[in-house]
């Protein structure tokens, strides 16, 4: 049972992932996971390499707005994204291994606005990611398996 | 040999088409291309779910990126995308056909901007992306593959 | 009274007007509204140009900012800007006649996206803006200004 | 003479300063400048409101946008907006003092991205903008303003 905010985080992103078949199939790596914040990381493969011979846009977006999902569903309200942005800096190539790091800027009422910066594993930066969220209806995980102190809003 | 504007745009895309794996392996379908604009289409298959149950928006994303590239491509100029935002409007689901229409609004110089929608085949609007693009040196085509009116600007 | 869609178009912008400090001080000119669109022109004046001799960025997005505020405000439902982007394509000039037209692309829920195109007189593209909007509590008119014809929904 | 980085950004946002007459006029103050940051203050006056009855959204960005200018333009390289975003989190009212704070996020060759937060003096967040921003060709100092070691990067 998640006693703490920190758990609670942690068991968030165990559920979302165990569901999460897009993350999973493209080999995706949960590295971290905290309050408001994730670490997601994946290796470039073939099949994501697109005509200009550079890792797919929509990869690395992908692997971002990965990352964005478990920091932003941190906190056991269901929570999905409305609104990101993408800056492309400098092409990942195949075999570069992704790193993609989200933390929460603004968290307010529904809304909510993080930062993901992807890098490679020799810290060259890839792209900026924003992403805007909003909560729906729902949590994350059955009422039974969280204490009532995890839920209790910390900040 | 490409000897029109449309004939030029074909054959671009049939170029970067062919070494595009993302695109492929994610199974789109290249539907249309013509001089700054593009309709591809794809099956949500299982492997694109996230772990809300819909559609992951990266997969969204990829779709409209695809779509973005084969119209900003059309020149036969190398053209890469530099800033993309994406808002999403209606979750879409495991067996959805998306299709993703591009369509140019801004060229001038090195840059140009792009807008496509991503609808279903029921015409549900699923997301509104909007590209930002700069050309870089080089061509989709070899030099006598391409008839010289074709390359002739005529906006 | 308002009539019709056109006429509390009309009747809303007029209601949003009365109070626009900042639009009125800046010399705009509202120069047509109907539902979902809007045109809004200004002269750029010397009180408006930057440390680099062009056009403050700042007063291109007011201007296209209130093109997107008369649009989306043409419904009678209170109606704010929740996120915009705009991308600068060439600099504006003192002196120049600036015209911000706004027109609708989505409108599902509460939720709205409109675009907003800034030219010079000359037709020259200045900006491309793209504004989300989101109704909140509340009408511009009083319930007796409105016919109940003008309120159905013929969208 | 600028000898240091400091000096460098200090010497460069008073140069800009001097002829921005855009943020002048509005009351603005450059509250601190510093290698890629800059702080930048503003009294919400009756001519910025708007027909809501809050601080128009285009003076919030204008003096974000000012904040932007002053902290990407302290290199000495003639630097300008290309697309910039924002996201209005909480409305501002006649009387607010609000204060623009930019930071660098990115800079590579000669591309940068910069991140600002607009707050109340009471340090409820207004809006975050994000700008991304391109050199051109020049200076602002002129070569006999600028001593050889503050033009060397240290980045």
């Amino acid at each position: 049972m998640a006693q703490t905010a920190d758990e609670l985080a942690k068991a968030c992103a165990a559920a979302l992932w165990q569901t999460d078949q897009a993350s999973q199939s493209m080999g995706m790596q949960l590295d971290a996971v905290s309050p408001g914040k994730a670490c997601v990381s994946m290796l470039v493969t073939d099949v994501m390499v697109n005509g200009h011979g550079t890792c797919h846009g929509g990869v690395i977006f992908t692997l971002a707005d990965s990352a964005f999902a478990f920091a932003c569903n941190s906190y056991n309200q269901r929570t999905v994204a409305q609104h990101c942005s993408v800056t492309f800096l400098t092409p990942a190539y195949l075999g570069d291994r992704l790193v993609a790091e989200a933390t929460e800027r603004q968290r307010q009422g529904r809304s909510g606005i993080y930062d993901i910066v992807v890098r490679t594993e020799k810290d060259m930066t890839i792209a900026e990611f924003r992403g805007h969220c909003r909560t729906v209806k729902g949590t994350l995980l059955p009422p039974e398996d969280v204490a009532s102190e995890a839920t209790e809003e910390d900040c």
